[in-house]
């Protein structure tokens, strides 16, 4: 009885000094980000000198190559350019749309956008009568009696009501990407959708949206509306029905170019086939600078290698900063990093996306597979201090698709995102938006997870 | 034994029921504040439209004239002044302060910003020798021989390693407050103060500062420059020690002036003389807005009037919500209410305050005085869907300082403030730096948690 005593003690006094020695060395980490790291530096060049970096375009390229010499400025052993074929779409000249009513004797442009992947208008423009729904359940009522010719325009509000913005968000988006197929299906000619914005100002969002050839083989053009355009519309329909929009859009598909995945990659001590990943994504809209959405989560995942090397760590896994390509509009980097893990062979033991912007990190959703959740959990009391206190269930980011294909275990990182969906795919995403400290936290409390799960995993 | 069961089971259902009933109430709550509420434009109006409102100007009486009028706005039954005899101090023409060195062929000028309740130079200004200090202990050690005639520069940084940016505050701003009388005890001539600033910009901070007679008798002039100013000057003095530095600045105190707190009041259905208390401050610095310091505290307050209101909550206790006058230079206003609160026989259940920015809600800090820490974290289940999940022991606000007195448990409100020093008492505190949703979620959880006091207490 005493030798099982004696062993409890052991392993108690085991457990709080190896949690002291983690304290301190997280205490360590999270100074490293606040006073010496260049994550913000960082995120000042890409967003204001390469700027918004659309998949196939120049400045993708230039972002790649910033990526590769970046990566090596923060220490990485080995930075390995993982090719993906990715969509070319471009937008051509800027977009326009107005309203046109004889009877409320209107004549009003409207702030507008291409929504990524849309095919652009005849060069004279599509000019038609609107009609407005607010689901696709009302669409199909109508039906093409009512729908054939016209340009359907979705005014569905994102609601504030909802504390996560990012559920408002994902009630919404289904109208971005799949409308204008769905609106083809009963004869329209073009599809507006209002922007999925928590702000009621004027800047229109873009985002992509896909032609679904099951609801028709017919590819119409798709734009957003900023809030306050929408109202516009919305408030002149209610004094004419029979008002026309004209829709002029310069932008086409390009065939697909060849791009890469950036990996930055410290090789492990001892596991050196055993890989942990984090990663954001390099490319961006072309509309802004893509700084929170998520050049934000390129250079925090980026500065861990750095923090590995000026504190003198030797993780036991090879630890990878990704800067995935293609998240915007195709996912082709995420499905060619899982392809490659594959055929290489490559043990994937976790991975985490930093995709929510670069704000006041509060927490992890962690995956269950493989007792990540359970052993991630434990370490609630080493992240108190540092205002983490959200570990839940969850995990994953959209360029995770390829690992999680894999059975690996992803996590997310879960930042404070009120103000996200204000920006998000607007000219508005832009390097002042992102605040130093912010940025830092959010790096330092994925430099202090990835410590422990080299350690203990 | 049975009958005790059931007793337990009749318990626990009415528990989980009477949760049940809360829950649905705190989301109508919460509804009517992301959706409906007008925190966010009356935030606008006295920011943009009355903006910097020092104590004694004529921009903080026309703040209290608006807070009047808004008060009974948002639905106060009755709107009390309450009179306070506040501090006039003004800036006068705006200062200046630059750097003179021969020897470097330097000749700069530093944005500063005169401290409030500091004396003004002569009309020809300042003109010394500076001689720097990272502390208090160094300044006394130095002693009168190495300071006599000169300035004292007190260059202490603002901690970035702080996970909460008002610990580096905390530690920094004794030299803003203290630093004038302090070096005026070894004969310096002026004194110049970093910036308690988290970003390394140009915008100097401003703040109050006291003359602290047991120190020294002698006034000398006082001000602060901003984080880049005071590297220049760090650099400059490497270089040069005897450079010079000249300062000139106009403020001046005048005579103490009537003002008012202004109180929105709802009377209370069963107890009328038993209050509740939330309140901001009304007046703010004189060279920004005033807009999360602390219009923020005054809006997301005065909105829970309209919240009970448009709800139909019948409160049984009074509630009030406060607009305190001189948080930034006296406590003038704090101070009379507690004063006038003893004076009437008031009741006061509970008291909170919110001045710390009109950022993400993240928790409640709340007195363990009373029993109202025990009460308020047993609802902590209720905020958990709205984000609110640190109910700490704690509470309190400046303004709070005349019910505290009095024995009456505080409450803070803690919000998300990492981006709060960037901005803190400088020409930057403006509308357009605080976000609706961040603002309303802050509101939202003040209007839950005083209906639930105003239900349970």
């Amino acid at each position: 009885m005493q030798k099982f005593y004696i062993l409890v003690l052991w392993f108690v006094s085991f457990n709080v000094q190896s949690q002291t020695n983690d304290s301190v060395q997280i205490r360590k980490i999270y100074d490293y980000y606040l006073t010496q790291s260049k994550t913000y530096s960082n995120l000042e060049y890409l967003s204001t000198k390469i700027g918004g970096r659309l998949s196939g375009s120049p400045k993708a390229a230039a972002a790649v190559t910033w990526a590769v010499k970046s990566m090596y400025a923060a220490g990485a052993d080995t930075v390995i350019l993982q090719p993906c074929m990715v969509p070319h779409w471009i937008r051509g000249k800027k977009e326009s749309c107005s309203i046109s009513s004889f009877k409320l004797k209107l004549n009003k442009e409207l702030k507008c956008i291409a929504l990524g992947s849309s095919v652009g208008t005849e060069p004279l423009g599509v000019k038609a009568k609107v009609i407005e729904v607010k689901s696709f359940e009302e669409l199909e009522k109508l039906g093409e009696k009512e729908v054939k010719g016209k340009i359907v325009f979705y005014n569905v509000f994102f609601k504030q009501e909802h504390i996560r913005p990012g559920t408002a968000y994902g009630e919404t988006v289904k109208y971005r990407s799949r409308g204008a197929s769905y609106a083809a299906k009963y004869g329209a000619v073009a599809s507006i959708v209002r922007s999925m914005s928590s702000v009621a100002d004027d800047e229109p969002h873009t985002g992509n949206m896909n032609y679904d050839t099951s609801l028709s083989k017919i590819r119409i053009t798709s734009i957003a509306i900023s809030y306050v355009a929408a109202d516009i519309l919305a408030e002149a329909l209610r004094g004419d029905k029979e008002l026309t929009v004209s829709i002029k859009t310069d932008c086409s598909m390009r065939p697909d170019t060849l791009s890469y995945n950036v990996i930055g990659q410290i090789n492990g001590s001892e596991k050196r086939n055993q890989y942990l990943t984090a990663g954001g994504h390099l490319d961006s809209w072309d509309n802004g600078q893509g700084a929170h959405d998520d050049g934000a989560g390129v250079v925090q995942t980026m500065e861990m290698l750095a923090m590995f090397k000026i504190l003198g760590i030797k993780p036991k896994h090879t630890i990878r900063a990704v800067a995935f390509m293609n998240e915007e509009n195709g996912l082709a980097g995420g499905t060619a990093y899982g392809k490659l893990a594959k055929e290489n062979n490559e043990i994937h033991i976790a991975a985490l996306e930093t995709d929510a912007g670069g704000f006041t990190p509060r927490g992890f959703g962690v995956d269950t597979l493989k007792g990540l959740y359970n052993l991630v959990v434990k370490w609630q009391k080493l992240f108190e201090p540092y205002l983490i206190e959200k570990i839940e269930k969850g995990g994953g980011g959209a360029d995770l698709i390829g690992l999680e294909k894999l059975g690996v275990p992803c996590i997310g990182l879960e930042p404070d995102n009120q103000r996200y969906f204000d920006i998000h795919h607007t000219a508005q995403d832009t390097f002042d938006k992102v605040n130093k400290r912010e940025l830092n936290l959010g790096a330092g409390a994925i430099g202090a997870l990835f410590y422990l799960i080299d350690k203990y995993y």
